[in-house]
Formats: C-alpha cells, sequence, structure tokens
C-alpha cells in the first residue's frame, strides 16, 4: 500500500504544485505515493459556500469555522483511518527531519492547510490536529507549508531517490550541518580545492570533513550542538 | 519600481508554482512584483548541458560545478545588481520573519536552489552567497524553499494582501505564539465559545488573548521566551 497524502484547503490548485515536477512527480504518476487535495469549501452548509467568519472577542482577518472544517475532515479521514493530522500552522511544533522519517514510514498523512487569521480551536481539539510549523516565519497560508513538508516526506519514500546511498551523510542526520563540497574544475578563478580531497587519503579526507562539519555547526548553529560538560 | 525575485534552478518548470495562485499570483499578474526563473543548465559550457560533476575526495552524489553556476550568477545579477543573493541550503542561517521584512522592503532578491549532494563551495565564497534555511529538514532542492521564502515575503509587498490590518497581531510579530481563535457557530459539537470573548469588555479580551499566547509560547516554544532573569 502506498504513501497517501490529503491535503484539506481553499486552493487545491496549488497541488500537486512542485511536487508534480522532477523525481517527486514521476513516482506521483507511476503510483509510488498519492495526492488528494479536498476543497474545504466543497463543505460549506450555504449557497455562498462560506468557511469563514469574524474572530469571536472582535480583532482584524477572519478565522476558519469548525463545523464546516470538521465536515471536511470526517469525510475525508473517517475513524479508523490510521493516518496523522496535521495542522500547519506557525504556532506549531517545528518540523524535524525525525518526524520527516517518521511520516515517511507511515501510511500516509492528512494535512489540513489554514488561512485568514487562523482556524477555530475548537476543531484543532475536536478532531486531535496535530500543528506542525516549518520554520518561524509567517507565510500566505498552509499550502506552501505542506508542499515543503511533503516534500521532505516523499524523498525518503522507497523508489523516489535516484541514489539511496545519497540521504545519509546530511545535514541533521547526523546532529551536524555538512560539510562544505568541491567538485571539477580543480581550479576556478583563482581558487583551489583543498589539497586534502585530492589527496586520496580517505581517512584523512572523513577527518577533515567531519572537522569542517564541527567548525560550521559552531559557527553557524551552536543550539544544534549536545550541550557541553 | 516593483520587487524582483530571480530564482536560479535546474527545474524553472516548478515556477510560479503556488505563487501564481490566490493573492500572490493576482499581484505578479498586476505586476506589483516580478518573477524571473533561469535555468542553470543553459550556462554549461558542453552540449550535454553538465552541470555536476562527484565529489573531490569521494563519497555519494554530485556536486554542483562553480564554474557553471558563477556563469548563470553573473548573466542574472551583474555587478552593481543591489538585490542580496542567497543560497537556499540546509546548512544556512534560519529564515526568521525579521529577515522576511528586510527582503520585503528591498528591491528584490537573486535565490540559487541548490540540487544533489550540494554546491561547490567555491561559488558560494566566490559570489558572496547567503546561505539560507526554511527549517531543520532535509528537501529534494532548494526550489521548495524558495517557493517558501517567496511566499513569506511577497504577502509582505505594498498592495499584495487584502487586509492590511492583518499581519501585525500575528506569531513572531510580537515574539510570542498566537493566541486561540473562535468564531461562529457559538456551540459546536458541545463545545462552547469561552466566555470571556463574549463579554464585549475589549481590556479584559486582551488580557485573555495575551495570558494565553504566553501559556502557549512556554508550552511549545520556551526558546522564544526572553531568558529568566
Amino acid at each position: 500500500m502506498s504513501f497517501r497524502a490529503t491535503v484539506l484547503t481553499l486552493y487545491p490548485e496549488m497541488f500537486p504544485g512542485h511536487l508534480g515536477v522532477s523525481l517527486a512527480g514521476r513516482a506521483l504518476e507511476r503510483g509510488d505515493w498519492k495526492l488528494d487535495a479536498v476543497h474545504i469549501r466543497d463543505f460549506a452548509p450555504d449557497r455562498h459556500r462560506t468557511v469563514d467568519d469574524t474572530p469571536a472577542g472582535g480583532g482584524a482577518g477572519m478565522v476558519m469555522r469548525a463545523d464546516v472544517l470538521a465536515k471536511a475532515i470526517d469525510a475525508s479521514s473517517p475513524d479508523g483511518d490510521p493516518r496523522p493530522r496535521l495542522l500547519m500552522s506557525p504556532r506549531g511544533a517545528p518540523l524535524t527531519q525525525a518526524f520527516v522519517r517518521e511520516l515517511a514510514g507511515g501510511p500516509g498523512v492528512v494535512i489540513v492547510c489554514g488561512r485568514f487569521e487562523g482556524v477555530d480551536q475548537r476543531v484543532i481539539d475536536g478532531r486531535a490536529l496535530r500543528e506542525v510549523s516549518v520554520g518561524d516565519y509567517i507565510l500566505s497560508g498552509g499550502e506552501p507549508a505542506a508542499l515543503t513538508l511533503l516534500d521532505a516526506v516523499v524523498r525518503l519514500l522507497p523508489g523516489v531517490m535516484g541514489n539511496e546511498a545519497s540521504g545519509e551523510d546530511e545535514s541533521f542526520e547526523n546532529g551536524l550541518l555538512e560539510h562544505p563540497h568541491y567538485t571539477r574544475p580543480q581550479d576556478w578563478a583563482g581558487r583551489a580545492i583543498p589539497d586534502v580531497l585530492m589527496s586520496g587519503n580517505h581517512a584523512r579526507i572523513a577527518e577533515w570533513r567531519r572537522g569542517e562539519a564541527e567548525k560550521l555547526t559552531r559557527a553557524r548553529r551552536p543550539d544544534l550542538l549536545p550541550p557541553k560538560k
């Protein structure tokens, strides 16, 4: 059974977006994974297809209604659906590579894309939506975040990436940012590839790369390093 | 002069992607911002249009060549171009709302999308590429990250968002995650809107929201709170 993603959105035309291109797109065509975009507006009760209303207590913007969204969720992910239900939201837990890996090992995912000022808290509670954030910045809605999350997950699915060996030695997989890379030409614009990489000495190369990765992580992301004893 | 984004990529067909839809898409059509996708492969020197080669020192994957990428950058962003040059990369500085705001206030941005195992370090140094990460996870390439960054920036450009009042009271803008939202119906599935929001007492509502935002931030993202004295 292949990985199945269901996205609930007010902009189904944003999907599959960039996931329809390149490796992810070819895997989608082959059926190695599935993607359904569900239009939340199809579950609005009135002929104006209203999905939002003004915030209780006042304030700017509009809030997505609990009743409409719950209907959309219940239709797309009935009781017994084993897939986790996420809500893309800047209030959520930051997305990590560990969670990406967990999702990729599961049956799929149901993703609710918020829009407007936010989503009624009662449907988040009532449908046990797990809030996930792709980063500490504000997007126009949950759609770009959902596409980003799915890109990270899909590349880990069996058969999607050409070179299975890649994906091991990368940033975050070992708790460090990745070391610098070099390739031909050996001299470019007066800059040479570091001698050690041309030495053929694999132990020295591995040591150099580890040292560069540590140096880079210390400089840019000391928060990723284990606390000093 | 409107905001101009130039994206260097091996997948120009991924753009404008979701940025061609909704508010960002209509603003793009109106010319409120511009987006050019430049195909890096057009700058390859050989008839096979090679852009990558094996990593110096060995290892899995392929590395994007410095000479090819430098030509693409020089053609797209000649000397004197005031726009910052970014490289989307998990090794980069985490994207923040403050940087998004800085970009939105400037003339535009040049974004290089990495692919494969990485980009030759010499072109990063030689063309002063600023490495930016959208989050601590691995994507198939820089394209989903570039689209995410541009979405965050474009929504702040003048005239793009319908309701200018939105965008002030949001997560990260005041250093806290956003308080919960509610809207009609007042009772849904046995769950009522909190009484305070129906009280009409604006001072009490503001106080309640502030308290909820602090509680949520403490629970989910204590890293965002100022250190205790």
